[in-house]
């Protein structure tokens, strides 16, 4: 197919690959002309300008927050001018349920077909096509981009046919995760501080309850106490909480661990720690047992 | 091996079918003899007091709760002077850490070999002999009692020398399960005010980071909201969480999720659920979002 | 001094009354004209838009929330071009710390005086010129409207020359009364279930260490829990403790038990109580207890 | 009267001299004999054993905690053995709910009176004698005990029939006094990175709504960063607000606040910071916000 894809950051960059790896044409544009650039070398036409990019079948968008979505769709970007009536928009950022929202109502209003797409995996999964894929929109634009997330994930799950659906569900995994940072935070300084070894300890869990990725990754992380360089900011964590707060409140739902999480993270953030990893939740953790 | 086994409640009757299942000649008592008599016709003997069943290589007591150990230990139940110098005390039970401490104590005075080795499982689990089991104290008396774990278990972590260090173990487990019930809850809360389906919610998380058994047991009970009858009731869920907390307190540990839910499990009680499946977390996360 | 008001809501129709009584010569406006009308009767005139109000020595705005405002200043009302360069803009509504400083922002670059000036006060308070004022902004328009705020309230602080700060200090004074709340709440379900006296609990307070407003007004009500009619509805607590949320993580400042508050109050509008009085808070905490 | 005085701490000090300045007789005892010598000088007669101090109108026992009351009591002190059958014990320390009701069976059915009589107040108001007492107790045995009361306190309350009652309603109110240092706190936090000047913040609450002494003491502490020495110590509140969760636990009570409150302190102990003034909470808030 024909792709365009804006945004090569940390996770755009590999699912940029992959694309080319499966035979698919793509049309890049990245603010930072650099990062295009390298993937001029495999294959990739490089765009000038974000609308260089938007006559294709597809173009996917992986951006950093709000704001960079906003000012692309609405601002300086000009794609929703740009984009062709053929043109199917994929969301795959971390996004606001507000602004996905914000989305479908403005594709819809222009007779264009948008799709919300997150993804879960770190940037390792990005490289290796192992992404899972949270998809939601019109059942026609899913089954034609359906190649391109068969490009770059694993599995694809249909989550509904409102585009936000997808961006909750994104939203509701990631509060999930962060949830497991937490708790094993202050699991661990218990049993540390009651002599027992922090590896000894995630290895009985991930033997036995708890074997799953989330624990395995971050329980490694975590008993080796390795926060730094950063898989995924504390500073994006706090961002993505803050995400999943905000849809909870606009439908009424209280979510007290993620309100603890929150003032977690905003602590994170407040004693410059912003950059570590986002498992750092448990070096806090740690810190408040007099670790 | 011979061995005595201490209270047949939900847990106990399996472990000692499984015990008799591998070959080992038990002595069994509980305080309510019906369910001692119901293991006699499957091979067990059946003691009138917990003294005659002290006379063997090991005692496994498997109780509901201190009250239950204490009085088997230090009061009726006269277990520290009936007991053999060579026979090894085997603590099953979840307890708290300061009780675990207390029988390490007044084991070592009277010269006599104790053991903590609580397990993971629901009751199906034990009758399948597929228990975890998290076992402390010293070497030789676990390495004598290995055929028993084995009898049961599917396998064994060795935790540490103080047995207390496998009921901190335990209790920080059953923590970071009660950990995944609420934020389970609050995430399916926002997820089905946002019109997603619970089940495929739960597939999602299963078939990607969170396949772990942990999710995968409790996401169905929770999605499918099949509180009753309960696998492990909410007033014991509460009891962990108070032991959990103890032993923290006592290690100067805060552990804000920790103190959460021990005020949702309180209100659980409170409001007449303490029968329910510890899991009701869940129901209450859900009627705070007016579901 | 000549003077327009607008928004004649609970509050702002006895604080008009107040500018009457002192002599003041008012141009009112509301939406809904009825309101208006009432006091017209006592000498103030009534203008057909916003606009009409708008000439005057200062224009005091008191509206419902961050919306109203909008609307008014940027939107439809058309306040920011009717104002000329020698009237002041008072704003005395409960409104963002974000909103105050985009008006700063805006009548700064159209060279006229903004003053934030929020109360504290019931209504009753309010009819009697009982309120107490927070006032922010550039000296010389404080000292111009001193005669306008002396008819209203008791006692004008100063609380700085930037007109947010007069914001952030309204509102950690609502969010320190919903903590009194929200504390007396938990420790009236624990001495309730004690069988101690709620009203003679309430008493010893109030006469001791906690002889102040706040635990007279509040106390009285939870004691008698007659939260129907609201002085001030759980769902406007909601917004100010969002509002508190968002000044605070616009300053990367966690506040845990205002996390905890948005919870509690959240729980209380998704069960249908917004328009209960905010100290319904109390009711969650006793039912939470099983009363 | 004739009066045993039990216990010569920071607080029992100056009750004591309370009591010799109204003219009654006191036999006091103290496990360090030196605070006792003291009074020695001042008219009263110094025990050997608390035996001796209990042949008197009244035995009043003002100790540090529970530990301290059961040696007293039921272990060393012989207490309950040597006070005879006119004495009426009047135990006005901070106890827990369970020792209260423990005490009051044991003096029953050895057929004591036993009146629970805990007390607000700060060192400085002790020596005043402007105390304020809240007992509880057999009416008879109050009205006895009045004139003693009324030399110590500037009010007493009298909360009911049940001695335990008045241990309830102590621990109420020093988890409210919590609460108040931990909203206190996290208010502070965000008008401080807000630029606005914390004594101005802590006048203007204290002049308006708050003006109560709880927050005209504590804020003057805070707005002071005066955390050192303690008035009442960071251990001594974390064992407060650990009785007030017993108590509450005993009821099933969810006391989210206190949980919060019990977390915080135990972040202060465990960093070293046990010695400090409680308020000092409030310096944990502001760290946590990077200040």
């Amino acid at each position: 197919m024909d792709v365009g894809f804006i945004g090569l950051g940390h996770m755009g960059l590999g699912m940029a690959r992959c694309l080319l790896g499966a035979g698919h044409r793509l049309v890049v544009y990245n603010r930072t002309r650099g990062k295009a650039s390298a993937l001029a070398a495999e294959g990739a036409q490089v765009a000038d300008r974000p609308g260089d990019a938007c006559r294709s079948d597809a173009v996917i968008t992986m951006l950093a927050d709000d704001q960079a979505v906003e000012d692309l769709v609405f601002g300086s970007g000009e794609l929703l001018s740009a984009l062709g009536s053929s043109t199917v928009h994929v969301s795959m950022s971390t996004i606001s349920v507000a602004l996905s929202e914000k989305l479908a109502d403005a594709h819809g209003q222009a007779g264009q077909a948008y799709l919300a797409a997150p993804v879960f995996g770190r940037p390792d999964a990005t490289e290796a096509a192992k992404l899972f894929i949270m998809a939601a929109g019109p059942d026609a634009a899913i089954t034609q981009c359906q190649p391109l997330f068969d490009a770059m994930g694993q599995k694809t799950f249909v989550v509904g046919e409102r585009q936000s659906q997808a961006n909750v569900v994104k939203l509701a995994g990631n509060f999930l995760i962060a949830s497991v940072l937490e708790s094993l935070g202050e699991a661990l300084a218990l049993v540390r501080k009651s002599d027992v070894d922090a590896h000894l300890f995630m290895e009985l869990l991930t033997e036995t309850l708890f074997s799953a990725p989330v624990y395995k990754t971050y329980g490694s992380i975590i008993a080796d106490e390795r926060y730094e360089p950063a898989g995924f900011k504390m500073a994006l964590g706090l961002k993505d909480i803050r995400l999943a707060l905000a849809a909870a409140d606009a439908k009424t739902v209280p979510m007290p661990i993620a309100s603890l999480l929150r003032d977690h993270f905003l602590a994170g953030v407040a004693r410059g720690e912003g950059d570590s990893d986002w498992s750092a939740l448990a070096r806090l953790a740690a810190r408040n047992a007099g670790l």
